[in-house]
């Protein structure tokens, strides 16, 4: 069997365990997961084993410690797998909902009632522990999951997707609701990605040539964010202690995530007061400065930003720095070199808030906050498979609502169109 | 210029001019609307000559009567813009609502609102009305628009897009916001649709090639329907006149589009009261039926349905008939053969209704009501720009909210993260 013949089998194999999962109840959805959870547990032995093979491959491949830390299954990340499971059994369950409805004048009653996309394909890096809470995120939507994981982490991947199956089977659930792409083969990418009248979404997760190479060659809708070049904004007037403690928070508290700052925009006004302040507290926490001509002004030791900076994702602790004469040109700048992911604004003027949220389109705009609640758990959704930039379907954190869609339903007594 | 050249400037200029549109106030927006209606009325003349080029040019290539009668714009056709653009002037702007909002635990303030999605790219053939309605519907909802149609209209639309350009110019508004592709040139179609750095949305209408053609070269968004195949099923109590009115409406109210019905599935205890009487109805209306061994088995005469059959949108006075011997069939025949655009249940049984309901997965699904509901007018979103069967992002109608999508709004007073 070639690739591209077993990826169309797996494919449709999905595209029918659909209707199942879809008219799940959502007691039998949550029992199941509990039940993924319980056998997990008892299946460290053979996970560890699995994973092992994992890691000594990737060691003869030369794999960095970082990246060999983010591959293995420790007792740790097996407890945060279970806890997600247990975490996402808890969550309402959006399948059914009636998300609005009405009357028309001839007496039919429309009603747009919440239901699964279908089948999500999800093409990720590294971590195995995705594996496990994509699994759970597309099953208690209602949706069955395609998961093909980052090649080194093939043996963890298999294995997880076994003791999943077994879990579903165990429940009554159809095994190909969970299925991960059973071959370490890069054509299976790109069959993947062809199969649209089976596969309803994609969502690629990695560093941007993978999300780039998916958007190129995917003819099914593509959910992702390419990078996030956050920028905090500090107003002409604005509280010194919510100010720092923002930008701090911002740049320092997680510095490789996609919701952590990249560039500080400051007021004239407020640069002689604010400025001095934060780069001493950055300087203490070893965040190297990259400022325009304005900053080097007022600190000669601190090194040129260049065109590039403005558009870089450190994900580092490096901070590019820019004074604006204006907040319509703090509002210029993210426009040219933000990614529409998140953007702040630090003020006390209520009316100049307002016109800043009126006219950045970023998936979280915030006042007053810190970038770092851009996040599916922090705003509420409860968990999320990712953070979308794309404003189709889905712009910001994407939790279990928007893993689905809405149909129309139309009752009637006999109404027809005249 | 290269036409790559002249596409990447023109959608650099709707990404510029997406910022004004996208801040501009429900009543400029409205008055622009009506100004262009003024403007088109005041223009017959100019419009004429234009249309008239364009007609020449069909008649030489050979266009169909049927073709060259979709291309004229006639003063009844020029008349239905005018007040097409007056009912998008009095539909409800959805920019600025606030879809939802909340508030978390360490105060921050949650609002989801609504923006309009930027700039909208549709691909459309021969009808230039459609380049009004797109442009009304798109100006009104936010988003710039860059308009492609059919080569046979060019002259015709290049007319429109002047006129629609000198209005929003005195209005205030910069012209760049309706674009029409200034070219014939099919490599243009192309470019576009590599564009997903400056466009946010490509819509195409019209035949199945077309949509397959963008679908498989477009690197942005697409939302789409390929075919509407159409059900309705006839379960086995059911009301006489409601499903004799509701077959009739399906299939002979406007045959040609795509909410009429294709298929109609009876009950096999149903066959036997309905089936006479439904073929009489359609045989006076001249409707060829082409039906399942079963149906043959009780009218002889009738045409043999091949599996094409189930698969076809005739749009024409042609219906394919099967005798299903339960409710689950006729849910398997819509899932395999359906398009996930319309289908119906007749009947008397509210719990079969609901069973129908939740298992059908088709962006309307309507109990006793004719298929031809499924448009945006009857369901009472206003007007619509298009029927979407793909399920992410809008899944069925698109009216204006569907031209939109949300950003989070997250207020705060020095909230950080812990």
């Amino acid at each position: 069997m070639t690739t591209e013949h077993m990826i169309v089998e797996i494919a449709k194999k999905a595209r029918r365990a659909s209707r199942q999962i879809a008219a799940a109840e959502t007691r039998e959805k949550n029992q199941a997961l509990l039940r993924i959870a319980e056998m997990l547990d008892a299946s460290e032995a053979d996970i560890t084993a699995a994973n092992q093979k994992d890691l000594e491959f990737a060691k003869e491949k030369g794999l960095t410690s970082a990246m060999m830390d983010r591959l293995k299954i420790s007792r740790p990340v097996l407890d945060a797998m279970i806890k997600g499971l247990e975490e996402v059994a808890a969550l309402p369950d959006p399948v059914g909902e009636t998300a609005r409805d009405w009357v028309r004048p001839n007496g039919l009653k429309i009603s747009k009632i919440r239901i699964p996309l279908g089948v999500i394909a999800m093409i990720y890096e590294s971590r195995p522990n995705v594996t496990v809470d994509a699994a759970a995120l597309c099953f208690k939507s209602g949706n069955c999951a395609l998961l093909r994981g980052g090649s080194e982490a093939f043996h963890s991947n298999m294995i997880l997707a076994d003791i999943i199956g077994a879990a579903l089977d165990a429940s009554g659930f159809n095994r190909n609701i969970v299925q991960v792409v059973p071959t370490r083969d890069r054509e299976a990418v790109t069959s993947l990605l062809k199969q649209e009248e089976w596969i309803d979404l994609v969502i690629p997760r990695g560093g941007e040539p993978l999300i780039r190479f998916v958007v190129q060659n995917s003819t099914i809708p593509v959910l992702k964010h390419y990078k996030g070049v956050c920028h905090v904004y500090v107003d002409k007037t604005f509280d010194m202690n919510q100010a720092v403690d923002i930008c701090m928070n911002s740049k320092t508290q997680r510095p490789g995530v996609c919701n952590a700052m990249e560039t500080l925009l400051v007021h004239e006004q407020a640069a002689g007061e604010f400025l001095p302040v934060i780069m001493t507290e950055l300087q203490n926490k070893n965040v190297e400065i990259r400022g325009c001509e304005k900053t080097r002004a007022l600190f000669p030791h601190v090194k040129k930003a260049e065109t590039k900076d403005w558009h870089e994702e450190y994900l580092d602790f490096i901070l590019a720095v820019r004074i604006v004469d204006s907040m319509e040109q703090a509002m210029d700048h993210i426009e040219e070199y933000g990614s529409n992911h998140t953007d702040v604004i630090v003020t006390n003027d209520d009316k100049r808030a307002e016109t800043f949220v009126k006219n950045v389109f970023s998936s979280m705009v915030g006042v007053n906050a810190s970038t770092r609640f851009n996040d599916g758990g922090e705003l509420g959704l409860g968990a999320e498979i990712g953070i979308s930039t794309s404003k189709l379907h889905a712009f910001g954190p994407m939790g279990l609502e928007e893993l689905t869609t809405t149909k129309f339903v139309v009752k009637g007594s006999g109404q027809i169109r005249t």
